[in-house]
């Protein structure tokens, strides 16, 4: 007795390492959550997973007396959402995926495909972090570094290419990058380049959390790779709002897990580097790496033609 | 007997050096021209010389049969073209100057108040090197640098705090800045700097045209110095690309007259920096050192309620 349920979406966010997914209601609140290992065998397996999770959460939701009207997919890389297709998806080994389609076909369901960096904007300003807030930035750094750049509310997309602010070069002879480049902000300030930088100097194999950690207790070697990262960090936000001149800074993604002893000297830094123009205000996402997924969700919802309130 | 007349309107371009004025038509086309020094009395100056010129011009307008509907200033700094008011501009030495309202006192015409190089982005995509492009970017390279980021065909402004692309910083700890930065483009690769460079290296007080025409001829040293600027600028467009992805650059101000000794080296640096992403076409202006007086007449028209059509 479908008349009698409330509608909700599906909403997944498919990581280099896992799968989270969600029940999403009208008001944007994640219902019932999962979270699985990414599969190994390519799109093929992921699109699987998408099925057995459209089964499951549509499951969940029919016992809250929900039923989902459509599913949100979120996936790293550049994203064409227009036509539903994974262009290029570095980290997954991805590369012209119709992913739209073949999510269609395997759960039966209207499928939206998204970024997951933008998606998590949109859910920051949409829930989050940056609610009603002017044109702004939403810099996810986790793995890599990604951003979503808000005007007018909603990520500047530009068929997928817009956003790719990890790129950005900070040391035109640095270390080589995925992306064929040399020296970018990703090799220096992600998650993964302050393990790897502090591990190449303690000999140490540790987290970015664990270098934070360290970085806070007053060890040395551990501040140093810390206060590079900020420094590095502070270039790229420099660069990015003497161009664009954001009101606001949003920091997401697992480093933002630092909070304060991240963003204060970032901010100081920042404010430092801005010289005449308009410093914007930095905060730490409120969403954490829901963002993505809860993303997903209102894409879902905007395809059904509603969009969230929260 | 001003019904037989067709409408015109006085376009003004007040640089650090020169104020540029042209009376422009309906279609965009400049059909009176001159150009003065910039007064040294400050903006009260400036708004007496711009009375002057639009006496001028009105005359020259009525010798063609037009009259003045209204008068377009340009200004470079900080523009809050809503307001009417140049917050800041450096090299005039101005701070919160109401120009529109001094303005339309002193001239009895409307007024309006537009940025430099927002206008002459305006200007190019209406009349010039980038018509009917989609998203894209107006680099200035002159004394300064600064851009226009179009979008949608109009430039992103921010309160007049957008395009400040001469402060993107490439060398943390380099060249104080006029911004209070160090190491800003604008310090590496103005037509300014690439002439202090060559003369802190040569003993040699020559201008950016005469280092590029040294370094086209094969001098070491002023092709050291010109290969430098360009690895900046590209570092620069770089970040903008990877961030912005626009699918064109206009490259235009004084150092754009170099033509292809320094677009061909840009294109070939950039498409190697982009690595995977999407590597826009770079042009230079059409419009030359007249694209900010044009501009200032698109404004002082779509004020008038009439946009120009080329």
């Amino acid at each position: 007795m479908a008349s009698d349920r409330s509608g909700c979406v599906i909403a997944v966010d498919v990581g280099g390492t896992a799968v989270k997914a969600a029940v999403v209601d009208r008001h944007g609140t994640a219902i019932a959550r999962l979270s699985v290992p990414t599969s190994r065998d390519g799109a093929d397996g992921v699109v699987e997973q998408l099925g057995l999770i459209a089964d499951e959460l549509t499951h969940a939701a029919h016992a809250r007396l929900m039923t989902p009207v459509g599913l949100g997919v979120v996936v790293p890389g550049r994203i064409d959402e227009a036509a539903g297709v994974v262009a290029l998806a570095g980290n997954l080994g991805w590369r012209d995926v119709p992913l739209r389609a073949l999510a269609e076909k395997r759960t039966g369901l209207p499928v939206t495909l998204g970024h997951d960096v933008r998606a998590g904007g949109l859910a920051e300003f949409t829930l989050g972090s940056s609610r009603g807030a002017g044109d702004h930035l939403f810099l996810a750094i986790g793995t890599g570094v990604a951003g979503a750049i808000m005007l007018g509310g909603e990520p500047y997309d530009r068929g997928g290419y817009a956003g790719e602010i990890g790129h950005v070069v900070i040391e035109p002879d640095g270390v080589e990058c995925g992306c064929g480049g040399r020296g970018c902000l990703e090799t220096m300030a992600s998650a993964g380049a302050i393990a790897r930088r502090y591990a190449e100097r303690s000999g140490a194999p540790v987290t970015a959390a664990e270098v934070a950690a360290r970085a806070a207790a007053g060890e040395a070697t551990a501040a140093a790779v810390w206060h590079e990262a900020v420094d590095v960090l502070v270039i790229a936000l420099a660069g990015y709002a003497f161009a664009l001149a954001p009101e606001l800074i949003v920091i997401g993604g697992g480093l933002a897990g630092a909070g304060e002893q991240l963003l204060a000297p970032l901010r100081d830094r920042l404010a430092d580097r801005l010289g005449f123009q308009r410093m914007p205000t930095v905060v730490g996402a409120e969403l954490g790496e829901l963002a993505g997924c809860l993303g997903a969700g209102l894409l879902a919802w905007r395809a059904a033609g509603r969009e969230v309130r929260p």
